[in-house]
């Protein structure tokens, strides 16, 4: 089996992470059988700046020739906040319809939470977002802008096939997990999206009798993730709300740098996108204080998806094994380790 | 000095720990000469099953008419989720102009949080909630509704004029604590909106130059709240985000039975209404299980706006004694004592 891999290390910590993940990478292939082809696509800040150039042209069409995506990060203080995450990031999530953001929020053993008390055994829950619609259509106008009178409006979109797909995927992964699928939302205020969100899941839990289900405001489930994540098995939420919990989601299993996530395409019409949580933190760029934990827990999510399922399972397995010896270190605390991380995780992975 | 309270126990444990909060404003009378005039107005799900009256009519002149507002909680099982929510709640942040739902996030001495080795001194901030607008105007529609074709849209309405008087209101809080405002919001993403928010938080802090300003998405909101709650002062945002970050900062703090909030009406054209962040719990209620310092804090924060200074520091200094003295206790380790909780904050307050 050989895949075609598109690689996009990006800005800041990126370009580390992502060279950590294809050390594991090379080290899953000699062991499992399996190759890639691999095509490295310059995109971010450095490469904007220089080109122009954000999700379209050659990026875009060499991407979509891949059977999945590899990112690192973007971001970068010499670019307007907000052109690469638009103009890139969501841009590819919209054009490639990755319908499904995948977070899951494990406390990996030996992983330092700021929660008290918090058990590793409590925590085993994987929050599925809405990727392509909602608030992050981007759509809504201002008028009058810039005096005393301006009023602008912001819309959320919410399609009933968007909704539906990412409802039905939930449903899907429950069955295979703790079968229970918690919706969070905020339906007693945002009325028309909640209606759509609440009808949909009530159709799509009909046709899963056998899966659990909950309902939990976004509000409350700030409230109740952090000390009741045993709650949640699986939790289908919306666009914007999705980009918030699971930041919080990732306080709670130990930080930024341990989680990681799919973007994923479901019909196949083009590649899925695999990242770490965390953003390109260029304040920590080049000094190897980055874990890279969650980018490699992003490839073995790549590989699941590609269905090498074994080796996806080896290199899940290799990290949380090297995770548990870091004595929750992470970040800052890594003292110029990234590498040194990632020659243990091939280590773990080449003795398992 | 006489003031005229409109008490609206409500729903649940509402009624419990207001009582507590009366009995404490009974001893604060006692020893700070002033005197009060209390109308105790039903409303809440049985008097809306009963009547079908929410927030109008006799409610809302009886209301009007007062100083200020004491409010429980409502919500119950037996009327659909939103009704009562939108009906009162919301209904009467609107129709009395509460511009600003501010909510301290104060760590006490002795009050239990879930974040591992949290220091009181480290969590001492404020969020300023705009209350009016934003995504809480209610405004949206959805076509196809209940086909597969079914597309619902949310609208955020945000004004500047609506915006800048909360950021003015942050900025001159700032001025009297540690100088410092942030603003919370989704700008790289929620373009329209974030634009507004920016330009009238840049426009109002030209007019502070001693205040120091910082931003932070309120993903990364969510990230940095629990672990570096000393990096916040006073944190501005939107009606949305504040509805979900302060469920955060009540976590933080110690859970929803401590956490207090005002909801301040500022141009004295309407009454302002006190509250707790908890709602009505009906699970349980009537067992004294409920704990009453919210409630009692935010009586607190009612005295203050009533100009009672020192009343509503000697509340407060008598909350955070005996909840000091409850080692960490609260909601269901309680263990039947709401209204033995109001009489030690009593006693405190008299031997104070
Ligand atoms: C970078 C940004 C556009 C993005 C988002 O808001 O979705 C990020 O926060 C995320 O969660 O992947
Ligand atoms: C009860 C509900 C309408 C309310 C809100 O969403 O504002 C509550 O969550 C709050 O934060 O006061």
């Amino acid at each position: 089996r050989t895949y075609a891999l598109g690689i996009v290390p990006g800005d800041g910590i990126g370009p580390e992470v992502t060279a950590c993940a294809v050390g594991v990478l090379d080290a899953a292939e000699r062991l499992f059988g399996f190759s890639t082809t691999r095509e490295t696509i310059p995109a971010g800040a450095r490469h904007y700046l220089a080109t122009g150039e954000l999700f379209e042209g050659a990026v875009r069409e060499k991407l979509q020739a891949k059977d999945a995506i590899l990112f690192g990060a973007m971001g970068d203080p010499a670019v307007a906040p907000g052109i690469l995450e638009r103009g890139f990031i969501l841009a590819m999530r919209q054009a490639f319809d990755q319908a499904v953001n995948l977070r899951p929020v494990r406390l990996y053993p030996g992983v330092r939470t700021p929660i008290a008390d918090l058990e590793p055994e409590r925590c085993d829950l994987v929050i599925v977002r809405e990727n392509t619609e909602g608030a992050y259509v981007g759509r809504g106008s201002t008028v009058h802008a810039g005096t005393a009178n301006a009023v602008a409006v912001q819309e959320s979109v919410n399609t009933r096939a968007g909704v539906e797909r990412v409802v039905d995927y939930a449903f899907r992964l429950a069955a295979g997990r703790r079968n229970k699928v918690t919706l969070c939302h905020k339906t007693n205020i945002l009325v028309e999206a909640g209606k759509l969100w609440q009808e949909t899941f009530d159709a799509v839990a009909a046709r899963y009798p056998g899966v659990e289900t909950d309902y939990v405001h976004v509000d409350a489930m700030c409230f109740h993730l952090p000390v009741s994540p045993e709650r949640f098995d699986v939790v289908v939420t919306d666009n914007l709300f999705g980009d918030i919990i699971t930041d919080l989601g990732a306080v709670i299993q130990g930080g930024l740098g341990v989680a990681a996530s799919a973007n994923l395409n479901l019909d196949g019409s083009a590649p899925s996108m695999f990242e770490a949580i965390h953003g390109s933190a260029p304040d920590i760029a080049g000094r190897g204080l980055a874990n890279p934990a969650g980018a490699v827990l992003s490839l073995a999510m790549c590989l699941a998806h590609l269905g090498e399922a074994a080796a996806a399972k080896a290199v899940e397995t290799a990290v949380v094994a090297v995770l548990g010896q870091m004595d929750g270190l992470s970040g800052a605390d890594m003292g110029g380790s990234t590498d040194e991380v990632g020659r243990r995780i091939v280590d773990a992975l080449e003795s398992a």
